[in-house]
Protein backbone atom coordinates (compact mmCIF):
# COMPACT_ATOMS: atom_id res chain seq x y z
CA UNK A 1 0.00 0.00 0.00
CA UNK A 2 2.79 2.37 0.56
CA UNK A 3 4.55 1.46 -2.56
CA UNK A 4 0.82 2.39 -4.44
CA UNK A 5 0.33 5.27 -2.44
CA UNK A 6 2.07 7.78 -5.37
CA UNK A 7 0.60 5.85 -8.06
CA UNK A 8 -3.23 7.05 -6.32
CA UNK A 9 -2.86 10.33 -7.66
CA UNK A 10 -5.89 11.99 -9.16
CA UNK A 11 -8.34 9.24 -7.91
CA UNK A 12 -11.45 11.39 -6.82
CA UNK A 13 -13.94 9.97 -4.46
CA UNK A 14 -17.68 10.32 -4.96
CA UNK A 15 -19.64 9.23 -1.33
CA UNK A 16 -22.92 8.22 -2.05
CA UNK A 17 -25.14 7.62 0.66
CA UNK A 18 -29.20 7.60 1.25
CA UNK A 19 -31.55 5.89 3.13
CA UNK A 20 -32.62 2.08 2.28
CA UNK A 21 -34.74 2.21 -0.82
CA UNK A 22 -33.92 5.62 -2.50
CA UNK A 23 -32.37 3.93 -5.26
CA UNK A 24 -28.55 4.28 -4.65
CA UNK A 25 -27.29 1.21 -6.56
CA UNK A 26 -29.44 2.33 -9.87
CA UNK A 27 -28.20 5.48 -9.40
CA UNK A 28 -24.06 4.54 -8.93
CA UNK A 29 -25.17 2.00 -11.97
CA UNK A 30 -25.95 5.12 -14.48
CA UNK A 31 -23.55 7.19 -12.81
CA UNK A 32 -20.69 4.70 -13.92
CA UNK A 33 -22.30 4.65 -17.26
CA UNK A 34 -21.61 8.35 -17.62
CA UNK A 35 -18.05 8.11 -16.49
CA UNK A 36 -17.83 5.13 -18.87
CA UNK A 37 -18.78 7.11 -22.09
CA UNK A 38 -16.26 9.57 -21.19
CA UNK A 39 -13.80 7.02 -21.34
CA UNK A 40 -13.02 7.01 -17.50
CA UNK A 41 -12.27 3.81 -15.47
CA UNK A 42 -14.51 3.57 -12.42
CA UNK A 43 -13.79 2.07 -9.38
CA UNK A 44 -16.94 1.25 -6.93
CA UNK A 45 -16.67 0.34 -3.22
CA UNK A 46 -20.65 -0.61 -2.56
CA UNK A 47 -20.53 -1.07 1.57
CA UNK A 48 -23.25 -3.60 2.85
CA UNK A 49 -24.99 -3.23 6.07
CA UNK A 50 -24.26 -6.87 7.76
CA UNK A 51 -27.41 -5.40 10.22
CA UNK A 52 -30.79 -7.83 10.37
CA UNK A 53 -32.48 -4.73 9.81
CA UNK A 54 -31.24 -3.16 6.39
CA UNK A 55 -33.76 -5.10 4.56
CA UNK A 56 -33.93 -7.01 1.56
CA UNK A 57 -33.39 -4.85 -1.10
CA UNK A 58 -29.33 -4.71 -0.65
CA UNK A 59 -29.21 -8.00 -2.18
CA UNK A 60 -31.66 -6.98 -5.30
CA UNK A 61 -29.51 -4.14 -5.97
CA UNK A 62 -26.34 -6.39 -5.75
CA UNK A 63 -27.96 -8.64 -8.29
CA UNK A 64 -28.55 -5.83 -10.75
CA UNK A 65 -25.38 -4.27 -10.61
CA UNK A 66 -23.59 -7.43 -11.84
CA UNK A 67 -24.58 -6.38 -15.28
CA UNK A 68 -22.37 -3.73 -14.75
CA UNK A 69 -19.79 -6.02 -13.48
CA UNK A 70 -19.03 -7.44 -16.58
CA UNK A 71 -18.46 -4.53 -18.49
CA UNK A 72 -14.77 -3.60 -19.07
CA UNK A 73 -13.05 -0.63 -17.46
CA UNK A 74 -15.49 -0.90 -14.74
CA UNK A 75 -14.38 -2.88 -11.15
CA UNK A 76 -16.96 -3.49 -8.31
CA UNK A 77 -16.03 -4.53 -4.89
CA UNK A 78 -18.44 -5.16 -2.16
CA UNK A 79 -17.29 -4.48 1.34
CA UNK A 80 -19.72 -5.83 4.60
CA UNK A 81 -20.04 -3.20 7.80
CA UNK A 82 -19.18 -5.87 10.14
CA UNK A 83 -16.08 -6.12 11.84
CA UNK A 84 -14.14 -4.33 14.36
CA UNK A 85 -14.58 -0.93 14.93
CA UNK A 86 -12.44 1.70 13.03
CA UNK A 87 -11.71 -1.68 10.55
CA UNK A 88 -13.94 -0.11 8.50
CA UNK A 89 -13.54 2.98 7.05
CA UNK A 90 -9.50 1.27 7.06
CA UNK A 91 -10.51 -1.27 4.70
CA UNK A 92 -12.44 0.66 2.56
CA UNK A 93 -9.59 3.53 1.99
CA UNK A 94 -6.92 0.73 1.45
CA UNK A 95 -9.23 -0.47 -1.57
CA UNK A 96 -9.67 2.54 -2.72
CA UNK A 97 -5.85 3.31 -2.76
CA UNK A 98 -5.52 -0.52 -4.91
CA UNK A 99 -8.18 0.73 -7.27
CA UNK A 100 -6.60 4.58 -8.07
CA UNK A 101 -3.04 3.05 -8.28
CA UNK A 102 -5.10 0.51 -10.92
CA UNK A 103 -6.24 3.80 -13.01
CA UNK A 104 -9.75 3.69 -11.84
CA UNK A 105 -9.48 7.32 -11.16
CA UNK A 106 -13.63 7.80 -10.74
CA UNK A 107 -14.00 6.11 -7.39
CA UNK A 108 -18.02 5.44 -5.97
CA UNK A 109 -17.93 4.58 -2.63
CA UNK A 110 -21.81 3.80 -1.59
CA UNK A 111 -23.11 3.34 1.58
CA UNK A 112 -26.92 3.39 3.37
CA UNK A 113 -26.73 6.24 5.68
CA UNK A 114 -27.66 4.98 8.85
CA UNK A 115 -24.85 3.92 11.44
CA UNK A 116 -22.19 6.02 12.37
CA UNK A 117 -19.53 4.21 10.83
CA UNK A 118 -21.30 4.51 7.12
CA UNK A 119 -21.73 8.17 7.50
CA UNK A 120 -18.04 8.47 8.53
CA UNK A 121 -17.16 7.10 5.23
CA UNK A 122 -19.40 9.01 2.82
CA UNK A 123 -17.52 12.49 4.66
CA UNK A 124 -14.38 11.00 3.70
CA UNK A 125 -14.89 11.27 0.54
CA UNK A 126 -13.93 14.17 -1.84
CA UNK A 127 -17.48 14.57 -2.70
CA UNK A 128 -20.81 13.51 -0.59
CA UNK A 129 -24.06 13.01 -2.15
CA UNK A 130 -26.84 12.63 -0.25
CA UNK A 131 -29.99 10.59 -2.18
CA UNK A 132 -33.88 11.76 -0.94
CA UNK A 133 -36.71 10.74 -2.50
CA UNK A 134 -40.26 12.58 -2.85
CA UNK A 135 -42.41 11.20 -0.01
CA UNK A 136 -40.51 11.86 3.43
CA UNK A 137 -41.09 15.31 3.67
CA UNK A 138 -42.34 14.50 7.17
CA UNK A 139 -38.86 12.96 8.27
CA UNK A 140 -36.91 15.93 6.65
CA UNK A 141 -37.27 17.83 9.80
CA UNK A 142 -35.77 15.43 11.96
CA UNK A 143 -33.10 14.74 9.63
CA UNK A 144 -32.10 18.01 9.19
CA UNK A 145 -29.16 18.24 11.87
CA UNK A 146 -27.06 15.24 10.23
CA UNK A 147 -27.83 15.96 6.29
CA UNK A 148 -26.27 19.69 6.56
CA UNK A 149 -23.03 18.68 7.22
CA UNK A 150 -22.43 15.36 4.88
CA UNK A 151 -24.30 16.58 1.35
CA UNK A 152 -22.53 18.60 -0.89
CA UNK A 153 -25.31 17.34 -3.40
CA UNK A 154 -28.61 16.48 -2.74
CA UNK A 155 -29.64 14.32 -5.50
CA UNK A 156 -33.80 13.77 -5.26
CA UNK A 157 -34.42 10.79 -6.95
CA UNK A 158 -37.47 9.09 -8.23
CA UNK A 159 -38.21 12.44 -9.20
CA UNK A 160 -41.05 11.53 -10.76
CA UNK A 161 -43.09 10.59 -7.84
CA UNK A 162 -45.59 12.67 -5.87
CA UNK A 163 -44.36 15.12 -3.62
CA UNK A 164 -41.32 16.06 -5.42
CA UNK A 165 -41.97 19.82 -4.95
CA UNK A 166 -42.81 19.75 -1.42
CA UNK A 167 -39.35 18.13 -0.84
CA UNK A 168 -37.73 20.12 -3.07
CA UNK A 169 -38.89 23.29 -1.17
CA UNK A 170 -38.27 22.00 2.15
CA UNK A 171 -34.78 21.05 1.51
CA UNK A 172 -33.95 24.70 0.03
CA UNK A 173 -35.08 26.04 3.38
CA UNK A 174 -33.21 24.10 5.21
CA UNK A 175 -30.05 25.07 3.22
CA UNK A 176 -31.11 28.23 2.47
CA UNK A 177 -30.58 28.65 6.89
CA UNK A 178 -26.73 26.97 7.11
CA UNK A 179 -23.98 28.76 5.80
CA UNK A 180 -21.32 26.33 5.16
CA UNK A 181 -17.54 27.45 6.67
CA UNK A 182 -16.46 26.79 3.06
CA UNK A 183 -18.74 29.10 1.38
CA UNK A 184 -20.15 26.06 -1.20
CA UNK A 185 -24.16 26.47 -1.50
CA UNK A 186 -24.62 22.43 -2.05
CA UNK A 187 -26.94 21.91 -5.47
CA UNK A 188 -30.07 20.03 -5.71
CA UNK A 189 -30.13 17.37 -8.84
CA UNK A 190 -33.38 15.90 -10.03
CA UNK A 191 -33.19 12.41 -11.26
CA UNK A 192 -35.20 9.01 -12.06
CA UNK A 193 -32.40 6.57 -12.10
CA UNK A 194 -34.36 3.92 -13.78
CA UNK A 195 -34.61 6.34 -16.52
CA UNK A 196 -31.12 7.43 -16.61
CA UNK A 197 -32.43 11.00 -16.56
CA UNK A 198 -30.99 13.75 -14.86
CA UNK A 199 -27.53 11.53 -14.21
CA UNK A 200 -25.15 13.88 -16.96
CA UNK A 201 -26.11 16.95 -15.23
CA UNK A 202 -25.68 15.34 -11.92
CA UNK A 203 -22.30 14.55 -13.28
CA UNK A 204 -21.65 17.98 -14.21
CA UNK A 205 -22.91 18.86 -10.33
CA UNK A 206 -20.03 16.80 -9.30
CA UNK A 207 -17.84 18.81 -12.24
CA UNK A 208 -19.16 21.91 -10.65
CA UNK A 209 -17.80 20.80 -7.01
CA UNK A 210 -14.48 19.42 -8.20
CA UNK A 211 -13.69 22.64 -9.43
CA UNK A 212 -14.99 24.89 -6.23
CA UNK A 213 -12.54 22.07 -4.74
CA UNK A 214 -9.70 22.89 -6.90
CA UNK A 215 -9.69 27.01 -6.21
CA UNK A 216 -6.53 27.22 -3.89
CA UNK A 217 -6.97 26.63 0.03
CA UNK A 218 -10.50 25.41 -0.04
CA UNK A 219 -9.48 21.63 -0.42
CA UNK A 220 -7.35 21.49 2.27
CA UNK A 221 -9.60 23.48 4.62
CA UNK A 222 -12.17 20.90 3.94
CA UNK A 223 -9.90 17.25 3.82
CA UNK A 224 -7.31 18.27 6.29
CA UNK A 225 -9.46 17.32 9.43
CA UNK A 226 -11.00 14.58 7.44
CA UNK A 227 -7.15 13.40 6.98
CA UNK A 228 -5.91 13.96 10.30
CA UNK A 229 -9.39 11.97 11.71
CA UNK A 230 -7.67 8.90 8.87
CA UNK A 231 -4.67 9.19 10.46
CA UNK A 232 -5.65 8.53 13.79
CA UNK A 233 -8.07 5.86 12.43
CA UNK A 234 -5.61 3.86 11.12
CA UNK A 235 -3.45 4.56 14.45
CA UNK A 236 -6.19 3.36 16.32
CA UNK A 237 -6.64 0.00 13.74
CA UNK A 238 -2.90 -0.41 14.58
CA UNK A 239 -2.89 -0.29 18.28
CA UNK A 240 -5.65 -2.78 18.39
CA UNK A 241 -3.48 -5.31 16.39
CA UNK A 242 -0.84 -4.34 18.41
CA UNK A 243 -2.78 -5.25 21.71
CA UNK A 244 -4.07 -8.41 20.56
CA UNK A 245 -0.44 -9.73 19.75
CA UNK A 246 0.54 -8.59 23.24
CA UNK A 247 -2.17 -10.15 25.17
CA UNK A 248 -2.31 -13.76 25.10
CA UNK A 249 -6.36 -14.73 24.61
CA UNK A 250 -6.04 -16.88 27.94
CA UNK A 251 -4.89 -13.82 30.20
CA UNK A 252 -7.99 -11.89 28.41
CA UNK A 253 -10.25 -14.88 29.38
CA UNK A 254 -8.93 -15.11 32.81
CA UNK A 255 -9.89 -11.21 33.63
CA UNK A 256 -13.08 -11.20 31.70
CA UNK A 257 -14.01 -14.35 34.39
CA UNK A 258 -13.08 -12.60 37.15
CA UNK A 259 -14.98 -9.49 36.06
CA UNK A 260 -18.11 -11.87 35.68
CA UNK A 261 -17.30 -13.33 39.09
CA UNK A 262 -17.22 -9.30 40.08
CA UNK A 263 -13.76 -10.02 41.88
CA UNK A 264 -12.10 -7.39 39.78
CA UNK A 265 -13.92 -4.34 37.92
CA UNK A 266 -13.55 -3.57 34.23
CA UNK A 267 -11.89 -0.34 35.27
CA UNK A 268 -8.52 -1.97 36.97
CA UNK A 269 -8.58 -4.49 34.78
CA UNK A 270 -7.91 -1.54 31.99
CA UNK A 271 -5.02 -0.48 34.19
CA UNK A 272 -3.35 -3.81 34.50
CA UNK A 273 -3.68 -4.89 30.91
CA UNK A 274 -1.92 -1.45 29.84
CA UNK A 275 0.85 -2.03 32.20
CA UNK A 276 0.84 -5.72 31.17
CA UNK A 277 0.83 -4.70 27.61
CA UNK A 278 3.67 -1.68 28.45
CA UNK A 279 1.78 0.90 27.05
CA UNK A 280 1.17 2.22 30.77
CA UNK A 281 1.06 5.76 31.27
CA UNK A 282 3.80 8.08 31.37
CA UNK A 283 4.28 9.45 34.60
CA UNK B 1 -17.11 4.13 38.35
CA UNK B 2 -14.47 1.19 40.38
CA UNK B 3 -15.97 1.77 43.38
CA UNK B 4 -19.48 1.88 42.15
CA UNK B 5 -19.27 -1.57 40.90
CA UNK B 6 -19.46 -4.14 43.42
CA UNK B 7 -22.84 -2.44 44.05
CA UNK B 8 -23.84 -2.39 40.81
CA UNK B 9 -24.47 -6.45 41.40
CA UNK B 10 -27.35 -8.04 40.40
CA UNK B 11 -28.48 -5.33 37.22
CA UNK B 12 -30.28 -7.47 34.53
CA UNK B 13 -29.32 -5.49 31.14
CA UNK B 14 -32.74 -5.93 28.58
CA UNK B 15 -31.29 -5.07 25.12
CA UNK B 16 -34.14 -4.29 22.92
CA UNK B 17 -33.69 -3.63 19.28
CA UNK B 18 -35.60 -3.75 15.59
CA UNK B 19 -36.03 -1.47 13.05
CA UNK B 20 -37.38 2.19 13.06
CA UNK B 21 -41.12 2.08 13.46
CA UNK B 22 -41.44 -1.21 14.95
CA UNK B 23 -42.56 0.23 17.95
CA UNK B 24 -39.62 -0.37 20.15
CA UNK B 25 -40.45 2.69 22.45
CA UNK B 26 -43.56 1.83 23.54
CA UNK B 27 -43.00 -1.74 23.88
CA UNK B 28 -40.31 -0.57 26.63
CA UNK B 29 -42.87 1.96 28.09
CA UNK B 30 -44.83 -0.92 28.70
CA UNK B 31 -42.36 -3.26 30.12
CA UNK B 32 -41.18 -0.43 32.12
CA UNK B 33 -44.73 -0.35 33.52
CA UNK B 34 -45.24 -4.34 34.06
CA UNK B 35 -42.16 -3.65 35.79
CA UNK B 36 -42.95 -1.42 38.38
CA UNK B 37 -46.05 -2.77 38.70
CA UNK B 38 -43.95 -5.51 40.50
CA UNK B 39 -41.57 -2.67 42.21
CA UNK B 40 -38.73 -2.89 40.54
CA UNK B 41 -36.71 -0.16 39.73
CA UNK B 42 -36.24 0.60 35.89
CA UNK B 43 -33.75 2.59 34.28
CA UNK B 44 -33.66 2.84 30.57
CA UNK B 45 -30.84 4.07 28.37
CA UNK B 46 -32.54 5.15 24.79
CA UNK B 47 -29.69 5.24 22.06
CA UNK B 48 -30.46 7.73 19.62
CA UNK B 49 -28.52 7.09 15.93
CA UNK B 50 -27.76 10.88 14.80
CA UNK B 51 -27.65 9.69 11.37
CA UNK B 52 -29.75 11.90 8.88
CA UNK B 53 -31.21 8.56 7.83
CA UNK B 54 -32.73 7.76 11.07
CA UNK B 55 -36.33 9.14 10.37
CA UNK B 56 -38.32 11.53 12.56
CA UNK B 57 -40.01 8.74 14.81
CA UNK B 58 -37.55 9.30 16.98
CA UNK B 59 -38.54 12.24 18.62
CA UNK B 60 -41.90 11.65 18.79
CA UNK B 61 -40.96 8.51 20.57
CA UNK B 62 -39.03 10.38 23.49
CA UNK B 63 -41.64 12.74 23.74
CA UNK B 64 -44.33 9.94 24.50
CA UNK B 65 -41.55 8.45 27.06
CA UNK B 66 -41.46 11.40 28.64
CA UNK B 67 -44.76 10.29 30.61
CA UNK B 68 -43.24 7.83 31.86
CA UNK B 69 -40.30 9.57 33.07
CA UNK B 70 -42.21 11.47 35.39
CA UNK B 71 -42.72 8.26 37.39
CA UNK B 72 -40.72 7.71 40.11
CA UNK B 73 -38.58 4.22 40.07
CA UNK B 74 -38.08 5.07 36.35
CA UNK B 75 -34.85 6.38 35.53
CA UNK B 76 -34.41 7.51 31.34
CA UNK B 77 -31.23 8.35 29.54
CA UNK B 78 -30.83 9.31 25.71
CA UNK B 79 -27.62 8.68 24.49
CA UNK B 80 -26.80 9.60 21.27
CA UNK B 81 -24.68 7.73 18.50
CA UNK B 82 -22.25 10.56 17.37
CA UNK B 83 -18.79 10.45 18.43
CA UNK B 84 -16.20 8.36 18.53
CA UNK B 85 -15.72 4.42 17.73
CA UNK B 86 -15.85 1.97 20.18
CA UNK B 87 -17.27 5.46 22.77
CA UNK B 88 -20.60 4.56 22.46
CA UNK B 89 -21.26 0.90 23.76
CA UNK B 90 -18.78 1.77 27.02
CA UNK B 91 -20.43 5.17 27.73
CA UNK B 92 -23.75 2.40 27.41
CA UNK B 93 -22.19 -0.08 30.06
CA UNK B 94 -20.74 2.65 32.23
CA UNK B 95 -24.42 4.55 32.64
CA UNK B 96 -26.07 0.78 33.20
CA UNK B 97 -23.05 0.28 35.93
CA UNK B 98 -24.43 3.72 37.53
CA UNK B 99 -28.31 2.89 37.26
CA UNK B 100 -27.49 -0.60 38.80
CA UNK B 101 -25.42 0.58 42.00
CA UNK B 102 -28.47 3.32 42.70
CA UNK B 103 -30.71 0.38 42.60
CA UNK B 104 -32.08 0.49 38.87
CA UNK B 105 -31.79 -3.10 38.61
CA UNK B 106 -33.74 -4.08 35.57
CA UNK B 107 -31.86 -2.21 32.96
CA UNK B 108 -33.43 -1.68 29.30
CA UNK B 109 -31.39 -0.59 26.34
CA UNK B 110 -33.11 0.37 23.62
CA UNK B 111 -31.56 0.79 20.22
CA UNK B 112 -32.42 1.00 16.67
CA UNK B 113 -31.13 -2.01 15.37
CA UNK B 114 -28.92 -0.60 12.55
CA UNK B 115 -25.17 -0.09 12.38
CA UNK B 116 -22.90 -1.98 13.50
CA UNK B 117 -22.28 -0.02 17.01
CA UNK B 118 -26.15 -0.44 17.80
CA UNK B 119 -26.03 -4.25 17.33
CA UNK B 120 -23.02 -4.70 19.29
CA UNK B 121 -24.51 -2.73 22.36
CA UNK B 122 -27.38 -5.52 22.36
CA UNK B 123 -25.38 -8.34 21.51
CA UNK B 124 -23.80 -7.26 25.57
CA UNK B 125 -27.53 -7.13 27.44
CA UNK B 126 -27.97 -10.26 29.62
CA UNK B 127 -31.04 -10.77 27.45
CA UNK B 128 -31.36 -9.44 23.60
CA UNK B 129 -35.15 -8.85 21.97
CA UNK B 130 -35.71 -8.59 18.65
CA UNK B 131 -38.58 -6.56 17.09
CA UNK B 132 -40.51 -7.66 13.99
CA UNK B 133 -43.68 -6.48 12.47
CA UNK B 134 -45.99 -8.15 10.64
CA UNK B 135 -45.84 -7.11 6.60
CA UNK B 136 -42.30 -7.38 6.61
CA UNK B 137 -42.40 -11.21 5.05
CA UNK B 138 -40.04 -10.70 2.25
CA UNK B 139 -37.40 -9.12 3.98
CA UNK B 140 -36.93 -11.82 6.47
CA UNK B 141 -34.86 -14.03 3.92
CA UNK B 142 -32.66 -11.36 3.82
CA UNK B 143 -32.03 -10.85 7.45
CA UNK B 144 -31.71 -13.92 8.60
CA UNK B 145 -27.93 -14.15 8.89
CA UNK B 146 -27.60 -11.17 11.24
CA UNK B 147 -30.87 -11.78 12.75
CA UNK B 148 -30.09 -15.32 14.33
CA UNK B 149 -27.25 -14.63 16.00
CA UNK B 150 -28.73 -11.70 18.41
CA UNK B 151 -32.10 -12.50 19.49
CA UNK B 152 -33.08 -14.67 22.13
CA UNK B 153 -36.49 -13.60 22.43
CA UNK B 154 -38.31 -12.33 19.31
CA UNK B 155 -41.31 -10.02 19.92
CA UNK B 156 -43.49 -10.01 17.14
CA UNK B 157 -45.37 -5.91 17.26
CA UNK B 158 -48.48 -4.61 16.10
CA UNK B 159 -49.48 -8.75 16.03
CA UNK B 160 -53.13 -7.10 15.27
CA UNK B 161 -51.55 -6.20 11.84
CA UNK B 162 -52.14 -8.33 8.30
CA UNK B 163 -49.35 -11.03 7.71
CA UNK B 164 -48.79 -12.20 11.61
CA UNK B 165 -48.92 -15.85 10.47
CA UNK B 166 -46.79 -15.22 7.54
CA UNK B 167 -44.10 -13.65 9.48
CA UNK B 168 -44.15 -16.28 12.59
CA UNK B 169 -44.00 -19.03 10.23
CA UNK B 170 -41.09 -17.51 8.54
CA UNK B 171 -39.74 -16.86 11.55
CA UNK B 172 -40.06 -20.10 12.80
CA UNK B 173 -38.62 -22.11 9.51
CA UNK B 174 -35.22 -19.87 10.20
CA UNK B 175 -35.40 -20.77 14.08
CA UNK B 176 -35.77 -24.05 12.95
CA UNK B 177 -32.62 -24.85 11.01
CA UNK B 178 -30.72 -22.80 13.63
CA UNK B 179 -29.13 -24.36 16.98
CA UNK B 180 -27.27 -22.27 19.18
CA UNK B 181 -24.97 -23.50 20.92
CA UNK B 182 -25.85 -22.84 24.16
CA UNK B 183 -28.96 -25.01 23.80
CA UNK B 184 -31.16 -22.01 24.30
CA UNK B 185 -34.57 -22.17 21.76
CA UNK B 186 -35.55 -18.19 21.11
CA UNK B 187 -39.02 -17.77 22.06
CA UNK B 188 -41.72 -15.60 19.72
CA UNK B 189 -43.68 -13.67 21.62
CA UNK B 190 -46.90 -11.54 20.28
CA UNK B 191 -47.53 -8.19 21.53
CA UNK B 192 -49.62 -5.36 20.45
CA UNK B 193 -47.70 -2.60 22.51
CA UNK B 194 -49.80 0.50 22.28
CA UNK B 195 -52.56 -1.49 23.72
CA UNK B 196 -50.70 -3.19 26.26
CA UNK B 197 -51.50 -6.61 24.75
CA UNK B 198 -48.63 -9.63 25.39
CA UNK B 199 -46.79 -7.53 27.67
CA UNK B 200 -46.88 -9.81 30.42
CA UNK B 201 -45.75 -12.97 28.97
CA UNK B 202 -42.65 -10.87 27.27
CA UNK B 203 -42.34 -10.36 31.04
CA UNK B 204 -42.64 -13.77 31.70
CA UNK B 205 -40.51 -14.94 28.72
CA UNK B 206 -37.51 -12.76 29.46
CA UNK B 207 -38.01 -13.91 33.49
CA UNK B 208 -37.60 -17.84 31.76
CA UNK B 209 -34.35 -17.10 29.47
CA UNK B 210 -33.20 -15.52 33.17
CA UNK B 211 -33.76 -18.69 34.86
CA UNK B 212 -32.14 -20.23 31.98
CA UNK B 213 -28.95 -18.10 31.85
CA UNK B 214 -28.90 -19.47 36.13
CA UNK B 215 -28.29 -23.02 34.88
CA UNK B 216 -24.33 -23.66 35.90
CA UNK B 217 -22.06 -22.54 33.14
CA UNK B 218 -24.72 -21.28 30.59
CA UNK B 219 -24.29 -17.60 31.67
CA UNK B 220 -20.04 -17.92 31.48
CA UNK B 221 -20.78 -19.27 28.37
CA UNK B 222 -22.33 -17.05 26.70
CA UNK B 223 -21.30 -14.05 28.12
CA UNK B 224 -17.56 -14.67 28.28
CA UNK B 225 -16.59 -13.86 25.09
CA UNK B 226 -19.04 -10.42 25.61
CA UNK B 227 -16.60 -9.44 28.74
CA UNK B 228 -13.79 -10.07 26.96
CA UNK B 229 -14.69 -7.59 24.11
CA UNK B 230 -15.64 -5.14 26.83
CA UNK B 231 -12.47 -5.23 28.15
CA UNK B 232 -10.75 -4.73 24.74
CA UNK B 233 -13.51 -2.22 24.14
CA UNK B 234 -12.49 -0.22 27.35
CA UNK B 235 -8.75 -0.47 26.55
CA UNK B 236 -9.04 0.70 22.74
CA UNK B 237 -10.67 3.60 24.23
CA UNK B 238 -8.23 4.29 27.05
CA UNK B 239 -5.14 3.86 24.17
CA UNK B 240 -7.13 6.02 21.84
CA UNK B 241 -7.39 8.69 24.55
CA UNK B 242 -3.78 8.94 25.31
CA UNK B 243 -2.54 8.89 22.20
CA UNK B 244 -4.31 12.55 21.58
CA UNK B 245 -3.16 13.49 24.84
CA UNK B 246 0.51 11.78 23.80
CA UNK B 247 0.25 13.78 20.03
CA UNK B 248 0.49 17.31 19.82
CA UNK B 249 -2.71 18.34 17.47
CA UNK B 250 -0.11 20.87 15.55
CA UNK B 251 2.12 17.72 14.42
CA UNK B 252 -0.86 15.63 13.19
CA UNK B 253 -1.99 18.48 11.39
CA UNK B 254 0.96 18.70 9.76
CA UNK B 255 1.57 15.19 9.12
CA UNK B 256 -2.08 15.28 7.63
CA UNK B 257 -1.50 18.08 5.54
CA UNK B 258 1.78 15.93 3.78
CA UNK B 259 -0.28 13.25 3.48
CA UNK B 260 -2.77 15.59 1.16
CA UNK B 261 0.24 16.70 -0.77
CA UNK B 262 1.54 12.89 -1.20
CA UNK B 263 4.29 14.08 0.34
CA UNK B 264 4.45 10.91 2.79
CA UNK B 265 2.18 8.15 2.76
CA UNK B 266 -0.24 7.82 5.51
CA UNK B 267 0.98 4.01 6.39
CA UNK B 268 4.81 5.07 7.09
CA UNK B 269 3.11 8.35 9.01
CA UNK B 270 0.98 5.57 11.32
CA UNK B 271 4.82 3.99 11.86
CA UNK B 272 5.92 7.72 13.04
CA UNK B 273 3.72 8.51 15.34
CA UNK B 274 3.69 5.24 17.18
CA UNK B 275 6.91 6.25 17.64
CA UNK B 276 6.57 9.27 18.56
CA UNK B 277 3.65 8.11 21.10
CA UNK B 278 6.03 6.02 22.64
CA UNK B 279 4.13 3.16 21.52
CA UNK B 280 6.23 1.26 18.97
CA UNK B 281 6.81 -2.25 18.67
CA UNK B 282 8.93 -4.03 20.64
CA UNK B 283 11.24 -6.00 18.51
Amino acid sequence: LKMLFPAAEGGFVIGVTGSPGAGKSTLVDQLARVYRRQDEKVGIVAVDPTSPFSGGAILGDRIRMQSLSTEPGVFIRSMATRGKMGGLSAAVNDALLVLAAAGYKKLIVETVGVGQDEVDIVKTAHVSLVLLVPGMGDDIQAIKAGIMEIGDIFVINKADHAGLNRIEQELKNLLSIVSRPDGWTPEIVRTVATRGEGIEQLAQAIDRYREFLGTPGKEEERRLPLARERLMDMLRERIARELFARIPESELDEYARRMMDRELDPYTIVEHLLLRAGLEERR
